[in-house]
C-alpha cells in the first residue's frame, strides 16, 4: 500500500484542535555562518511525544463497530501514551500491555488517561504476544507502532508544519526506529518540495532502517542496545523501510556517548528537555555528521525521559569535559596545607565544590593524609593546568 | 519618574528582530476543570532570560556619546548576559563586573558575546563598588538590574506579548526579585486591561518587596537566601516598588522546597528547564497559594539553571516524593535471603534499581548481613506498603 499526499493533509484537517501545532524554534548555539537549526519541539506535544498525531489518524480510520471493540498496543514507552491519549478522544476503550517492568511513571501517565494498562511478561516480545492473545479475545484493533500507513500518514503532518512555517527550509534530519516518523516526514516533504534533503539519524546500537539500506533488504539485527529507547527498534516495517528508501536521502548513526551530550547540551544550551531519540538528529549535528548549510529544522521527537537518566548524564557529562575533576591529593597532615591547596586552586581560576578529608587510609604514612577534593573547572585543559601548577607546589596528586 | 504605556509600546518596536517574541505554551498538567495555564517561556528568549529586552532598551534611549564610552554593570546572572547582548548588538563597549566565584559556564557565556569580564571582590556588593569604581574612571554608562524606567519599559514587553497572543487572559503572574519585571509587566497589563489580576511570587528567603507592600514603605532585608538566585535580592527599587505597589493585586511567597518541586515538575512535565525564579510562579500554582480561575499566564522568567543543581533537585526530589527509597535490611546470611525479598518488593510493584550487600558491618551478630536496596516506587504511600509486607515476612527494615 502507498502514501498519497492526500492522506497526508487528510490527517493534518483531523488532527486540527487534537494535537499540538508544536513550534519550530531557533537554536542560537547550533547556527552559526553557514547554518540557522531550528527545532521542531514535538517534546511539547501532548504526551511529551509526536505518537499520538499517528495513533489517532489510525483510530479515526476505523468503522464505527471497530471502534467500539477498542483498541489496544504493546509499548512501554510513547506510543503507550499516543494511543490512551487517542482513544480517550474518541471516547473508546484502549488495552495497552506492557512489560512488568516497565519504568512506573509511564505506566502511571498511560493509566491517567484512561487506558487498560496490563503488565505481562518480562521483555517487549512477551508484551506483544499477549496483546495479540487479548485481541484475538476482544476483537479490539491492534494499532501498530509505526508499519501501517494511517500511522504513518499521521506523523507526516509533522514535515507539512515545518514546510508551513518555514518555507525555505533546506534540510530536515529525523529520527529512525522502526521508521514511522521518517517515512511520514520524508512522504510529506519530498512530495510537495522533493529538493528539500531529508536525513534519518539511527542509533549505532540499533540501526536496523541503515542495515537494511546498505543491504537493499529489509534486515533484522539481533538486538537494539541504545540509551535511545524511542528508537530501540530491531528491524523496521516493510512500508516504513519501502517509504524511507524512496524518500530519505541518506541515514548517519550516532552512539550512546554522543547521544548523551546532545540531551546535555540540549538542556544546558536550548532548555529544553529531549530523550535520547529526540536528541539524536541534534547529536547528529553536533558531531558534524550532517552536513548541513541554510536552515535545517531537527525533529525533536519527544522528551520523555527519566529524571534519574538526566541525573547521570548530566554527572558523566561535566565528568568528561572536564567541567568536574575529582582529585586526590596526598598532604603532610599539619596545619595551613589544605590553605595552600585551596589558594593555588582558586588563583588558577577552578572553583572547589567539596572537600574531603581522610587520615585513616591503610595505605598511608602516619603523618600524611589524604585530601579529596571536587572542583569546577572550564574543560579538561583548564583541569590538567590546575593539576600540574599543585605539583608545581610539591603536592603529590592524582 | 513615571513609566506611560508609550514608553513600553515604543520598547516593543524596537525590539522587534532583537528579543525573542516567545510563545506562550499551555502546560496541560497545571490546567484543570476550572483553569487554563500557559506559560511563556522566556527561558528561550536569547541568552535564556528576559534580561536583554530591558538592558537593550536602556542603551537605545543613550546618546550616540554616550553609547561610545560604553556600559558598565555588575552581576553574576542574567543582567550579565543581557547587558553583554544587547551591547554587542549596538556594537559598543560592555563591561560586566562579576565576583570571583561566579559560575564559569556564566563567566564563559559573558565572554562569548564579547563583554570584558571584571572578576572582583567574593560578593555581588564588592562587584557593584568596583563597578562604580570603574564607571567612574572610564565614563560607561551603569546599566542597572532593575530600578530604571528604560530597564523597565523594556521587560514590559512581556505583557503586551501575554496580551497580543491570549486576549482573554485572566491572570498573569510574574516572579519578583528587584520588580523591575513585575513593574513593567503589571505596567504594561494594567494599563491596557486593568480587570485582567497580576500576582508577584516571591522566595520566601528574599521577600523584600512583599515586606515593603506590608510595611508601607521600602525595607531592606538582612539577606537574601534563596535558590532562586535570579531573585535573590535584599530591597526593592524606589521605582519598581512605586509601579509594584500600583499595579501589582498581591505578592505570594515560596520556599526553596517548593522551588525545587516546581523545578522537577516543569522538566518532567512540561520538558521545560527553568531556573528558580523561572519556575516559582509555578510554584505558587503547585502549592495552591493562587487562586486561579479561566486563563492563567506564568511568566518563566529564564532557564539559566547550573545542571550540577539539576541533578541535586532530581535526587532529593524523588526521595521526597517517596518514589525511590532506600531500604536497609538486616537478614541471616545464607542463601535464598535476596531472592525472597526481591519477590516481595517485585509482587508489590516496586522496581529494585540497585542493591548493596555487606556483611562487615561491626554492628552485626556475626551471622547476619546488611542489604541496602534503592528501589522505584509510586508515591511515600506505595513505599511504606512495601516495608510493611517485609517486615510481614520477618525481616528487620529501616
Amino acid at each position: 500500500m502507498e502514501l498519497s499526499l492526500g492522506s497526508i493533509l487528510e490527517a493534518r484537517e483531523r488532527l486540527r484542535g487534537i494535537a499540538r501545532r508544536t513550534n519550530l524554534v531557533e537554536c542560537r548555539s547550533l547556527s552559526d555562518g553557514k547554518r540557522r537549526v531550528f527545532l521542531k519541539t514535538e517534546d511539547l506535544q501532548d504526551t511529551g511525544s509526536f505518537k499520538v498525531r499517528g495513533a489517532y489518524i489510525k483510530i479515526a480510520s476505523l468503522s464505527e463497530e471497530e471502534r467500539k471493540a477498542g483498541v489496544i498496543a504493546s509499548s512501554a514507552g510513547n506510543h503507550a501514551q499516543g494511543v490512551a491519549l487517542a482513544a480517550k478522544r474518541f471516547g473508546i476503550p484502549a488495552t495497552i500491555v506492557m512489560p512488568a517492568g516497565a519504568p512506573l511513571a509511564k505506566v502511571k501517565a498511560t493509566r491517567e488517561l484512561g487506558a487498560n494498562v496490563v503488565l505481562h511478561g518480562s521483555v517487549y516480545d512477551d508484551a506483544y504476544a499477549e496483546a495479540r492473545r487479548i485481541q484475538e479475545e476482544t476483537g479490539a484493533t491492534f494499532i501498530h507502532p509505526f508499519d501501517d500507513p494511517m500511522v504513518i500518514a499521521g506523523q507526516g503532518t509533522i514535515g507539512l508544519e515545518i514546510m508551513d512555517e518555514m518555507p525555505d527550509i533546506g534540510t530536515v534530519i529525523v529520527p529512525i526506529g522502526g521508521g514511522g516518523l521518517a517515512a511520514g516526514v520524508a512522504s510529506a516533504i519530498k512530495l510537495l518540495h522533493p529538493g528539500v534533503r531529508v536525513i534519518g539519524v539511527q542509533a549505532a546500537g540499533a540501526a536496523g532502517m541503515k542495515a537494511s539500506f546498505d543491504a537493499g533488504h529489509i534486515v533484522s539485527l539481533e538486538s537494539a542496545k541504545t540509551i535511545a529507547d524511542g528508537i530501540a527498534v530491531k528491524q523496521p516495517g516493510e512500508l516504513t523501510y519501502k517509504l524511507c528508501k524512496r524518500y530519505v536521502d541518506e541515514i548517519v548513526t550516532v552512539d550512546d556517548d554522543e547521544i548523551a551530550q546532545a540531551i546535555l547540551f540540549l538542556m544546558e544550551r536550548c532548555k529544553m528537555v529531549a530523550e535520547g531519540a529526540g536528541a539524536a538528529p541534534v547529536a547528529a549535528i553536533l558531531c558534524g555528521r550532517i552536513e548541513a548549510e541554510g536552515k535545517t529544522a531537527a525533529v525533536i521527537s519527544g522528551g520523555n525521559i527519566d529524571v534519574t537518566m538526566i541525573s547521570r548524564i548530566i554527572e558523566k557529562g561535566l565528568l568528561r569535559a572536564g567541567r568536574v575533576s575529582k582529585l586526590r591529593i596526598v598532604m603532610q597532615d599539619r596545619p595551613g596545607q589544605l590553605e595552600i591547596v585551596s589558594r593555588i586552586i582558586g588563583s588558577a581560576g577552578a572553583n572547589v565544590m567539596a572537600v574531603h578529608h581522610d587520615r585513616t587510609d591503610v595505605d598511608l604514612d602516619i603523618r600524611d593524609a589524604i585530601l579529596e577534593i571536587t572542583m569546577e573547572t572550564q574543560d579538561r585543559e583548564h583541569a590538567l593546568r590546575v593539576l600540574e601548577e599543585l605539583r608545581a607546589a610539591g603536592f603529590e596528586v592524582s
